[in-house]
């Protein structure tokens, strides 16, 4: 049980490595990125998600009543916060909501984060922060007395517990190693591609195909990760052309918005016809919600996996909240 | 118990006919609009909400400890909500909650409505939905995989529980057969009063008196409806001609700024002189929030109940709530 | 337990003299003003509240585990509300939520809060309030069936519980009678400061300092209280004079904005160079947020309280609910 009362906070300090702040290995503190996960630690993981899924069979538990989440979301995401509070619920615990405290909140400006966190970790046992800012959840485990969850940050940061259920989707349906996927979509401002495409690198014999409009390819930084941890990729803008051999394709939403050439959209999208020409027992995930990029007849087909996808992040979110209140 | 954990989602589809999608009879679904209540099933819900009113008074029940409701409210409606919500909290249950979805989430989007159910169908085991488009809830209705609740759809559509608390109020008073109601209002756009016309429609011997400015009065589709069902009503626009003869004043909310001669709204209004005028047991409802409509002078007499409808709301609700998770 | 059931609300009316209502002595009923509190109600409370912090450091209770707390906030306030809920939850308590209850609903407006806290008086059992009014916390006090607790009203207005929490900070600390305090900022609108001054005067030999820039002074009603009390203050523009002899400074929010000249709010700040000149043993109090007003640097010193207040008014938060839902 956690000392409050008249134990001193002592919040992680700027001159700690970040690594052991997030408190690595087995000894999950905070989930800020995804590259925190070694191949162990998912898998610890996905084995809690699977008890889980037992969990919420039977009717889930009342073994977390007296843990109490906040969900500090400057920017709203009604599925997000659900997701994470139908975990905490399924749980027994007990949730602090906020649903756009940018907006509400004169006294909350990006500047004071810190003080924020400070003060919502005196309330609660666990925070789930999404920001509006790359490197906000980083700002916020910083300084936390209690867990930080990265619900989401900025727009070219990461959303790691998607990338945790997009991973936990495929692997319970096949191995990880040797898995060729394709990631298709907005890549440049991918929030979910990115965090996934981190966490694919750590299995063995993987092969990731980003197909994207050309002004929207996915940037450098991930290319190099790629790179050094030795990961095949390639580069695409023809989906007709990776289509056919790839196990997993994961797309994502294109704002119509950004692009000049409305009808070349047409190009990036899955549809009836493009069914034709994937492997059998390939599966599509997306991570929801969907423009034009996904058309609803594919729903039916036995290859859709996303709304699977939407189970899936609650129980991985239920596990990935055991992980952390253990470990306080 | 609800096995959620490798069932597939089986959503009704847009093939089956509405009546076995809401489930009526007495295995009710969802509950979508007022017309799906017979008078057994009324009869059920009304007993259980006498039940409820015991189960408050002793303080609540933790029989719902691991049943979620999602209120979904893509318009704000701060005393439906709490009062849906409070009902699951009385039952012992947990709320997931959602104050203004269309203006917080640029995800949830009026196209999307069902991939959202379908999704926070996955998160919850009930949901209670407000939607600013008329047939919002039937969208919803066919595609979640758990029991939706309509809490307001559109401008002309329903909001059958309001009209379930009215009746329960009244039948906590007197015999519903033979009723004589005047409903009186801007009734062209008045959810609360079609969805309570339709339910009077069940009972024998009942008449309607319709008051409203000549510029809205009910629409012909409820008349049409009243007619096929053999249901006595006039349409007035004189309340002094119907004021004091009948069981129960309907008194609904007019909007000043709808209304070219504000000084004539005066005419629809109830006061202390209109109090004059009515039966000594006549009963006066107002769904509330009310305008100028009903005088506050009105409230400490004795045949003032729209404060005692509120409560009444709880139970109702509660007992609502009880039939629909049973049926799961 | 309360009676809901058939029992008709009874609410005090506007001929009842307001300290009856608020049912001060011993037996407390709503909390809108600090004045009610006596000194044997600060102990009852502090002491509740020394029980508190056991409390939390169990895990908390599951003693009110049906008990309904309402927060309707119709201006926003993250961090006041997060500590109401918080408290709820540590005593097992529910609650229903409001963000921001001004801007969504069309229902609530300024003339209807007295049918607004009917109806939520009869959904929950406890009701904490903020409104944008002064005033708005009396006025749903006088018609409320349930408690209310008022968490800020209006520029001018008060905030009791912070009052609270802030003397429970110094009590915690040091004996209260004999006490010097500096009181700075922007005090014509500091609802914090104006509630503070109110309790202090409760005690013993108390001197308070008032510091702040000229056009900003505590408004003449506060002083002509603490004369009638033989309370001795002083009114002061200039830190330097005051900074050395005190034994609390509690510093408060300027807003930039309503300062003609910037450079010369550095002279209201603490920093670094502020605490040279301060007692070893003084305390550092601050509702935060901060702007400007109060340097990160003074965060790591010994003599900043500020962090601790927040998790403080958990306590006391929660050892007013239980005053409140005891006396029902």
């Amino acid at each position: 049980m956690r000392e409050m009362a008249f134990t001193p906070v002592q919040p992680a300090t700027e001159s700690q490595p970040l690594q052991s702040q997030l408190g690595c290995d087995m000894k999950l503190r905070h989930v800020v990125e995804s590259q925190q996960f070694t191949v162990p630690l998912l898998m610890d993981l996905f084995n809690r998600a699977r008890g889980m899924e037992r969990v919420v069979a039977r009717g889930g538990t009342l073994d977390y009543q007296n843990k109490i989440m906040a969900t500090l979301f400057y920017q709203p995401s009604t599925r997000t916060r659900f997701s994470f509070e139908a975990a905490m619920h399924r749980l027994g615990g007990r949730v602090l909501s906020t649903e756009h405290a940018r907006a509400f909140s004169s006294e909350i400006e990006a500047e004071q984060v810190e003080d924020s966190i400070r003060i919502i970790g005196s309330y609660s046992d666990v925070i789930v922060i999404r920001h509006h800012e790359e490197g906000g959840a980083k700002r916020a485990a910083q300084v936390s007395p209690v867990p930080v969850i990265n619900a989401g940050d900025g727009n070219g940061g990461q959303h790691p517990t998607q990338a945790l259920l997009d991973l936990y989707t495929i692997y319970r349906e096949r191995p990880l190693d040797g898995l060729s996927v394709a990631i298709i979509g907005e890549l440049d401002r991918g929030r979910t591609a990115r965090s996934l495409a981190y966490l694919l690198a750590k299995f063995e014999r993987v092969k990731i195909f980003f197909v994207s409009p050309p002004e929207m390819q996915m940037k450098p930084d991930i290319l190099e990760y790629l790179d050094e941890h030795g990961i095949r990729y390639e580069v695409e803008s023809e989906i007709e052309r990776v289509i056919g051999e790839v196990d997993v394709v994961y797309q994502t939403r294109i704002r119509p918005e950004r692009v000049a050439d409305i009808k070349g959209l047409k190009r990036y999208a899955i549809d009836s016809a493009v069914l034709r020409h994937m492997k059998p027992d390939a599966m599509i995930l997306h991570p929801l919600p969907r423009t034009v990029e996904l058309d609803k007849t594919v729903d039916d087909d036995p290859r859709a996996f996303y709304f699977r996808q939407a189970v899936n992040g609650l129980y991985v979110r239920m596990a990935l909240l055991t992980m952390l209140l253990e470990n306080q």
